[in-house]
C-alpha cells in the first residue's frame, strides 16, 4: 500500500488560475481577497480585511499574537490593465494553461507569487506547525497610488500590536533566469515636475517676449549631464531619466508663455529625497537667476532608499534558492519600486520571486514548473527559519 | 461763393467701413474685392479678378501696360478669425466708430490700408492724371499660406507683361506713433521640426533604453545659445526661437521613444535658409554621432530675407511721410514677414503703414485720423514720384 498524498495539500497552480479568474484590475477586488481568506481559515489563518478608502486588504495570522519569531510575506492580488484585450493570445482572465505555462493577466506579477505562498504557509502550518507565527499581509492596492494598500495594514498591525519579526515580498524578482536574484533592497524613487515660465510673444520679437524654453532646456542640459554617483557596495549608480517636456504650443510665430517637464530619480543611500530635492532647487534657482525665466518645482518622493544588509535573514532565503534552483542568487538593490518599501520600515524585508519578463505585458505568463519552484523555496524558508533557534 | 468739394474723392474711413462689413476672413473674399473692383472702376481703372485655388485675388491698373513708369501698391483684404466675438466691445464685423477710432477686425491689418491707398490712387488719376500706370495688387490670401495670394498675381503680371517700377505694401509699419517707421527689407523666415527618436524603457532602467530627451535638449541648449550674427546697417540680428517641445507622455516611469521640438529662425542677409538648414543639420548630426539618438529635421523656408537699399525710393516715401506726420521715419527690416518678400523678385519694394499695436488681437482698431493722414502719405508719393522725372 503506498502512502497516500497530503490530504490537504495546496496546488500554487491551481491556486494562481482561480486568482486569474478574478478580474481585480486596481482597485477592484474581484473576489481574489475573499479567496485567499477561505483558503487560508480552512488552514487554520485567523483572517481580518483590513480595508481602507477604495482599498481591500487582507491580514492572515497563523499563530498567536507578539510571537517572538514571526515570519512575514507580503504580496498583492491587484493587477494593471489588460490593453486591449483582442491583442492576447488567449482571454487575459482565462488563465490558459498552454506550453507548459499559464496565461494571463497577474500570472507573472503577481498572483502566482501570492499562490506560491499562500500553498507554502498553509501546508507548512497544517505539516509542522510552527512555534512562532506567520503572517500574510496581501493587498488589492500596489499598482495604483498604493496609499490605502500595504501602509494601511501596516498602520493597523501597529495599532493592533502586530509584529513581523523579517519579511518576504513575492514580487518576480529575476531578470530572466529563475534563481538568479533576490532583492535586499530598493533605491529611493522621486518625480519631479518642472514648469518654466515666461512671457508669450510673436517670434519675430523675442526681445518683446520672454521664452522659458532655452532656460529649460539649459536645466534639463545640467541636471541630464549629471552623475549624481557611482553606485556603492549595495546600490547600482543613482539615475535621472527625462521622461517628458510638453508645451502643446501650435503656432510656430509663437514665443510660448510657458512649459513643463518631468524627470525621474532613481537614487540609492548615498542621497535622500531630501537631498536631492534642494540640488535640483538649487539648479532651477541658479538657471532662473541667470534668466529671468520663473520655475515651479512640484517635487514627489515615492519611497526612500532602503537596504536589508546582507547577513544571517538574506543567507536564510539566498540558501534556499540556492538548494531549489542550484543557483546562487545575486543580492540586488535594483529595478522599481515595490511595498518593501513600506515594509522595511516595520522590519527586515528581502523580496524573492519569479522571473518579471513579462510583467505588465501583453500575452503576460509564468512556467508552470516555476510556480512550483517557488512554493518550493518558499516552503524551505519557511521551515529553516523556524529551525533556526538563533535567527 | 465757396468751392465745392471735388465730386468724386473717395474717403477712405468711409471705404474702410465698408470693407469691415465683408466678413472676409481667410480664404473668404466676403464681398471686399467685388466692391474694391467697383470703386477702381469707376475712377477708371481696369479690374481684373486673378483668382487661383481657393483664394479671390484683384489687379487693378490705371494707365497703360509697359508704361515707363509705373507705381504699384500691394495688399490684402482677408483677415485673421475674430477668437471668440462676445470678448469684443464691438461686433468685431460692424465697423463701429467710437472715441476717434474705428473698431473691428481687420480695422488695423490692414483693410485701413487698403482703402486709404484705393482712395489716394482714385483721387490722384481723376485729378492730376499721371504719365504713367498706377498698378494695384490686392490678395486674399496674406493671412493664410498665401500661395495663391500674391504671388499668383505676381505669375499672372508675368504671364501677361504686366510690370510695376516700384511698389508700395501698405501693412501696418509702426509699432507705436505714427509715421515713426517704414520697412525697407525683411529678414527672412524658417521653421525647423526635430524629432529625437530612441527606444522606450522603464525610468527604473535607463540602461535598457534610450532616452531622446537628454539628446534633444542637448542640441536645443547648444542652438538657442549659438548667436547667429549680430546684425548689419540695414538688418537687426537673427534671431532663433524654440516654439514648442512635446513628447507627450503621460507616465513618469516610463522612458519615451521620441520627442518633437519646433523653432523658428528669423534671419537677416548674413545667412540664407540654406546655409542655416546645412548649420542646424549639422549641429543635429553630431549630437546623434555623440549621443546615438536620430534626429529627423523638417524644414520649411517661409522667406529668404531681402532689403531694398536706402536711395532715391526710400527717400522719395521717408519725405511724404515726414512732411504728413512731421516725424522722419527709420527705415527699418524689422519684424514679421509680409508679402512684400514676393514682391521684392519683381520690383524694388517699400512697406510704409499704420501703427500696428492692436493687429490680430480682440478689439483691433485704427485712428481715424491717422487712416485720413495715411491717405494723404499715399497721395502725396503718387504726386512726387510721377513729378520726378528722373526717377
Amino acid at each position: 500500500m503506498t502512502a497516500a498524498a497530503p490530504r490537504h495539500t495546496v496546488d500554487p497552480v491551481a491556486l494562481t488560475v482561480d486568482l486569474i479568474r478574478c478580474p481585480s484590475v486596481t482597485p477592484v477586488e474581484g473576489g481574489a481577497l475573499v479567496l485567499l481568506a477561505q483558503v487560508l481559515t480552512e488552514a487554520g489563518f485567523t483572517c481580518t480585511r483590513v480595508d481602507r478608502g477604495e482599498t481591500s486588504n487582507l491580514f492572515a495570522r497563523w499563530g498567536t499574537k507578539g510571537a517572538n519569531k514571526s515570519l512575514g510575506f507580503n504580496g498583492h492580488t491587484d493587477v494593471v490593465p489588460t490593453g486591449d484585450a483582442t491583442l492576447w493570445r488567449f482571454d487575459p482572465f482565462s488563465a490558459t494553461l498552454a506550453e507548459g505555462r499559464l496565461w494571463g493577466r497577474g500570472a507573472c506579477d503577481m498572483k502566482s507569487g501570492v499562490a506560491a505562498f499562500v500553498a507554502a504557509a498553509c501546508d507548512f502550518v497544517r505539516e509542522t506547525p510552527p512555534d512562532g507565527a506567520v503572517i500574510l499581509t496581501i493587498t488589492g492596492d500596489e499598482e495604483g497610488d498604493a496609499t490605502d494598500g500595504t501602509v494601511a495594514l501596516l498602520d493597523w498591525m501597529a495599532q493592533e500590536g502586530e509584529q513581523m519579526s523579517h519579511c518576504l515580498v513575492g514580487e518576480p524578482t529575476c531578470p530572466e533566469v529563475m534563481g538568479e536574484m533576490i532583492k535586499i533592497g530598493r533605491r529611493g524613487s522621486m518625480t519631479v515636475t518642472l514648469t518654466a515660465t515666461g512671457k508669450q510673444g510673436h517670434a519675430a520679437y523675442p526681445h518683446r517676449a520672454k521664452n522659458p524654453l532655452p532656460a529649460l532646456v539649459a536645466l534639463l542640459d545640467q541636471l541630464a549631464r549629471h552623475q549624481l554617483d557611482e553606485g556603492n557596495e549595495n546600490f547600482d549608480a543613482s539615475t535621472l531619466a527625462l521622461t517628458t517636456i510638453d508645451t502643446g504650443n501650435p503656432a510656430s510665430n509663437v514665443i510660448p508663455a510657458s512649459s513643463r517637464a518631468v524627470l525621474n530619480i532613481r537614487f540609492n543611500d548615498l542621497h535622500s529625497g531630501e537631498s536631492l530635492s534642494q540640488w535640483v532647487r538649487a539648479q532651477a534657482d541658479a538657471v532662473a537667476a541667470e534668466t529671468g525665466i520663473a520655475f515651479d518645482l512640484q517635487i514627489k518622493i515615492s519611497g526612500e532608499s532602503f537596504v536589508t544588509e546582507p547577513g544571517r535573514f538574506t543567507d536564510l532565503v539566498a540558501g534556499a534558492v540556492q538548494a531549489e534552483t542550484g543557483r546562487t542568487p545575486v543580492l540586488s538593490t535594483s529595478g522599481g519600486t515595490s511595498d518593501a518599501r513600506f515594509v522595511k520600515s516595520h522590519c527586515p524585508v528581502v523580496e524573492v520571486g519569479l522571473v518579471g519578463d513579462s510583467m505588465h505585458q501583453t500575452d503576460e505568463n509564468v512556467r508552470v514548473d516555476h510556480v512550483h519552484q517557488l512554493k518550493a523555496i518558499y516552503s524551505r524558508i519557511l521551515a529553516d527559519y523556524f529551525a533556526d533557534n538563533s535567527a
